[in-house]
């Protein structure tokens, strides 16, 4: 049994190896038999497994449902991520699947995108970390992760055609990082490429994306999948990286390959690379050391009840939270009794039970239910008045409000982020009551808040909680549980307040990401724009201070070797033990390029005592200060004045330390349409160019002068009348100073 | 005396043609002495000509100096518009200038552009009108004008490299409809094309924006000539539809031309084709009939006065103004006696006089001068104590505040919006007085006013004014006239409130133009964001009323013949008589793709007697109502509801007509991408593709899962397991329905 891969790659005909790079069917690999390769098996399943019984969407066999992303993302618990990964690992193997489909790792550009519930977060580092831990655990399973959907592919609308218009340095800098980050620290089997087309060249046609970054730029040799439709033409798909066609039926995409190679249009050399990284996927899924003990679902539930407490954010709390005990409550809400726990899509989770809030409170405390509001959105005054009564008889409300689940599914965007209008006015209606309000929300993606916030009296965000989600929110209402959450994501005022607001979702075929960097909270804080809660926010049962920060040079920066270490000092002043999610953000100002003023570049969630304090140490590398630049093509750190900030969420930094950064000056090489400016900047050049003008070693401009003429590219400049010196001179200098 | 373009063409040698194609010096064109072909004469000069008298710049002929067109544009008086142009003609005639450099049309996309103070507009009907009306006047005279700066050149940074990324929508609604208007309307004899690169060519090597745009779509047959150095490549240029290269030393661009075309690189009838375009140029100029008596400079420093007068635009007066006949007036600010009137950089004309507003306030109030405050922006307490003096000594103060001159010229970007600290101190000092406070503005384009405009009590933007600004300006102040402009721009309540503010001026050589047509008021409104004050807003001294709406279809909108007659009344509701700028919007939504809530579509300045009642009549075509479909690739009103408005401001339209548009349908091609919502939409290729698929006639999807799946290109989809359908299928249909 077993194979090697430059066996198979000898042996194997041009068309055996053109079935291996297309699938077999939905699910699988072609492998090939003759030569003892197997299939590889892979399946649905970012925060649950999603196995086809059938061919037919929806039927799949059962498999714990997790916190989609949007909730363990909100954990910031790389450990907590670790662990449910390892649990989807148990469960893929049990299931005989050897990758599973996921994580999905985009970057949330704008909040309305359909599929943001499977998606981490607006931050990149966020996103990156969380989702290697998860790999990490999944792949310590022996089964396979793919990182998705790469890359740019930020919203639904028209996914599989967009053009997603983006610079190189917010592609850099912000929507390609968490890919980075992944590849690098937990090796992910397979990475799946996206269907949209960035900067007007289809994902799965892209070489600059799928060899130069990914192969070239950070040494990925694992094997790269389509998106399942994201090939066009397979040839092309080839020769840009993309090594698996998913899916296909064998007689399609296949003898197109083989008739390329024996055309000569396509090199053998070419199907073979992408052929030899399948095979070794291969390897590694018969290779992997599995543990094939049961899976104990219970378990199981218990690890997803554990993983939505620490995705709960407490929004606002008056102190109503943790309910008394002796609290008499209505429980009002469809979604207590109908519990909006997933969004809808390729990911969604035969659960293999699922807990109803009217249950697991009513266990706790007295509670009396009302469902307030229809599901399909329709009035109902009989509902609402049924609501109200329960109010007026109990102590405090539960009001359980969210998205329905039509407007939280893979495929479609949302267009606004209100709730819906009749839960609103049940708001407003239990509100006159005058009894403490907390609202409890489900959603998968961050909806207005500010028109009615006011009406609570504790505002807790559960996002969607997976099948055990009830349990914990239960947990998190009676105070057996913290909730130790921190958004992942701003939550704007209103929608026009997000940068991309008037662009998104794009039209005509193309979207432009005309904010460049400026995503999520980076914008906000460019535009000094009020929020409705920051970034990085959330509160839980206790209180913290921040003590003292202390950032320590530890490279020779000079030297281009710049390490930092930062020290925050953090102590729980309240009375009963909690976490805390500590954040540091690094600015720099001014800088040759529009920066955000800061941005999230090292993070720790700890949990302590009453009254224990904690030093925590954070390293910082040159990543954390440097920028792309598309000048020089690479990561620079330019010298100057860098602040570091910490605290518990990005409007809310109490500790700061400036410092100053020398850094090893990077030459900018001239070229025909270099300025005036940029030449007077390189002295060389510029005394070689002087050299050349009779009397010139005199020469200067006033400043004032150059603010005006400094930008006229100095070539076009030499060939107006009058000016001592000839588009020839200029060459001639480059030709040896360039 | 004179030549044939023909025979010239004819008869000229090649270097003769190719030197005709390249500028003689900074000024002329080449002409062909031998031939019988004269030179051209050109010279700057938007709002006053500058005729250099050496080649040092500032060194010009006196000439009057009107206002810039950020005045000009706010009196939205074509007729007077005219009138100016008319006025520059004469001059140009009487220095012997054939060809006037102006005007300078683009939109304002950012308050910040440094050389704003010369365009017209963030609105391109504003810019398009006024532009022509500019164009149509100086042409009387026999004098050519020069539209620019063709095209997307919205900025003054990195100007003359950097890569504006626009959609073409953006560039047909926005960028680009001002040249069109005045184009089709005015037919200047000149376009100079821009320095930028647009989409990633330069554009004065760009065949689309300089050939199939201005040349196909518009019917243009003047000459294009190029920015003073916007030549890289002047064959490239030449292909791409560039006939003047300026300036130009003969020996260099000329002989490369002559080269290329000996080695056959260059067809010589593209060299002919800008030649002759040259000569006809030549020709116009040989041929206009010339007023050739004497300038009035008296006559024209009164209508730079009327000018100015119009220009003006007050933002609040709490009825301190007109200022009673009997008040005292400390009149403070440096500007008073300095004036800042005009810009910096090719359009600064050096002026045949200048007046003072300390000299003509002083004729006819009572005043007290203190400057307040240096030009430097250094603070001088002295200076402020002397100020507070001399308003605590009168009955009111007008405080004169500005730009310093640095802040704007061509060349340079603003990086803010604020007035200089020491003015705002000192504004806040005398403040302090409580005497009412006229603030008098002298800036080129708009500043930030909410922070201090409640510390006046009339706030008076005076633009700049050009030479007989402080004439008009104490006009306005005493009340002999009526200050008579509308904003042309938004003035926003802080910068970062702009669509664009996040990606102005770009980076590293590109500018992202990310938020499409969203430029000025549209954006605003699409994000409903307040303002300081809104696009057209302005006040006078009298007060108005709308009372009717009357919108009436004329032509056939179903065959394709839209035409809309408006009809608005309004009545001088005040006691003197007053001018008013009576503005119609459209608004489409929903429509296919996102639109601005609202957009100017039409404008009549009207004046009034006091009591007086008129009807305007206001013709909208169809590009009142289209959008420009990238799909289609033209312009494209759809079917659907529309609103009429109309009122004296953006913000504020108490006419609304609801029209509903019934237009021809318009087929979406199929093609290989198409998805699978867009086959279904087309009956005749659905049906036969249902034809292909066994039993497939009967075949249907609900409408929810169409939500869901209907993106994907049927192509795509068709090649998944299990689909009875195929690819060729797909192509098959597509053969005959596509």
């Amino acid at each position: 049994m077993g194979f090697e891969v430059d066996d198979v790659i000898t042996q194997a005909t041009t068309e055996e190896l053109s079935k291996l790079v297309c699938g077999d069917g939905n699910w699988h690999t072609s492998g090939v038999e003759r030569l003892g390769v197997p299939r590889v098996h892979m399946a649905d399943g970012p925060h649950g497994l999603r196995v086809e019984e059938t061919a037919a969407l929806g039927e799949s066999r059962p498999a714990t449902c997790f916190p989609p992303a949007v909730g363990l993302a909100s954990s910031w618990n790389p450990a907590l991520l670790k662990r449910v990964g390892t649990a989807l690992g148990r469960e893929a193997v049990a299931q005989g699947v050897d990758v599973v489909l996921g994580p999905g790792i985009n970057i949330k550009r704008s909040p309305l995108c359909g599929r943001n519930f499977e998606y981490f977060s607006e931050d990149p580092l966020v996103a990156g970390r969380l989702a290697s831990a998860m790999v990490y655990g999944l792949q310590s399973q022996g089964v396979g992760a793919c990182v998705k959907h790469f890359a740019a592919n930020n919203q639904e609308t028209d996914r599989m055609r967009v053009d997603a218009r983006v610079s190189e340095r917010a592609l850099r800098e912000i929507y390609l990082p968490a890919f980075e980050t992944v590849i690098g620290s937990a090796h992910p089997w397979m990475v799946m490429c996206a269907y949209n087309r960035l900067n007007g060249t289809l994902v799965s046609e892209n070489p600059w994306l799928l060899t130069d970054v990914l192969r070239g730029d950070w040494d990925y040799d694992g094997a790269v999948v389509s998106d399942w439709g994201a090939v066009v033409d397979r040839v092309e798909s080839l020769v840009a990286g993309l090594d698996l066609e998913m899916p296909h039926e064998q007689g399609n995409s296949d003898v197109e390959v083989a008739a390329a190679v024996e055309s000569g249009q396509l090199s053998r050399e070419i199907l073979e690379l992408a052929a030899a990284r399948i095979l070794a996927l291969t390897e590694r899924a018969m290779d992997a050391v599995r543990d094939t003990t049961p899976v104990d679902e219970a378990e199981h539930h218990q690890l997803a009840r554990e993983a939505a407490r620490e995705s709960m954010v407490l929004l606002a709390n008056d102190g109503v939270l943790p309910l008394a005990p002796r609290a008499s409550v209505a429980l009002v809400g469809e979604f207590a009794r109908t519990p909006r726990f997933q969004g809808g899509g390729s990911s969604r989770v035969n659960a293999t039970r699922v807990e109803r809030l009217v249950d697991t409170l009513a266990s706790r405390r007295r509670v009396t239910f009302a469902p307030g509001f229809l599901l399909s959105g329709e009035s109902d005054d009989a509902l609402v008045d049924e609501a109200v009564a329960a109010a007026e008889a109990s102590d405090v409300v539960v009001l359980c409000l969210g998205l329905p689940d039509a407007e939280e599914t893979e495929g479609v965007d949302r267009t606004h982020l209100r709730l819906p209008d009749v839960q609103l006015a049940l708001l407003a209606e239990l509100a006159e009551t005058g009894k403490p309000i907390v609202v409890v929300l489900s959603n998968g993606a961050a909806v207005e808040v500010a028109p009615w916030a006011d009406q609570c009296a504790a505002l807790l965000e559960g996002w969607l909680g997976g099948q055990a989600g009830a349990l914990a929110l239960a947990d998190v209402l009676v105070g057996d549980a913290e909730p130790s959450g921190r958004l992942t994501e701003t939550l704007a005022l209103r929608l026009a307040d997000h940068p991309s607001s008037l662009m998104f979702p794009g039209e005509s075929g193309h979207v432009d990401y005309g904010e460049g960097v400026f995503v999520g909270y980076r914008g906000f804080d460019a535009a000094d724009r009020e929020v409705a809660f920051p970034f990085g926010f959330g509160l839980g049962y206790t209180t913290f201070s921040y003590d003292k920060l202390v950032a320590k040079v530890t490279g020779t920066p000079a030297s281009g070797d710049l390490r930092i270490v930062v020290q925050v000092t953090v102590t729980n002043t309240g009375e009963r033990a909690g976490s805390e999610v500590v954040q540091v953000y690094v600015g720099n100002a001014p800088a040759s390029v529009p920066r955000p003023p800061r941005e999230l570049r090292a993070f720790a969630k700890v949990r302590l005592e009453p009254g224990e304090s904690r030093t925590v140490t954070l390293p910082l590398d040159s990543r954390a200060f440097a920028f792309w630049s598309e000048v020089h093509d690479r990561w620079v750190v330019e010298s100057g004045l860098f602040t570091i900030e910490a605290g518990p969420n990005v409007r809310d930094l109490p500790l700061v330390q400036e410092l100053r950064l020398d850094m090893p000056a990077r030459r900018v090489r001239l070229h025909a349409e270099s300025t005036l400016a940029e030449w007077m900047a390189d002295d060389q050049a510029w005394a070689a160019l002087l050299a050349r003008v009779p009397g010139g070693q005199g020469f200067s401009l006033p400043e004032e002068v150059i603010a005006v003429v400094g930008g006229a590219p100095l070539r076009r400049f030499a060939k107006f009348p009058g000016i001592p010196l000839t588009a020839a001179d200029v060459d001639a200098v480059l030709a040896s100073h360039g």
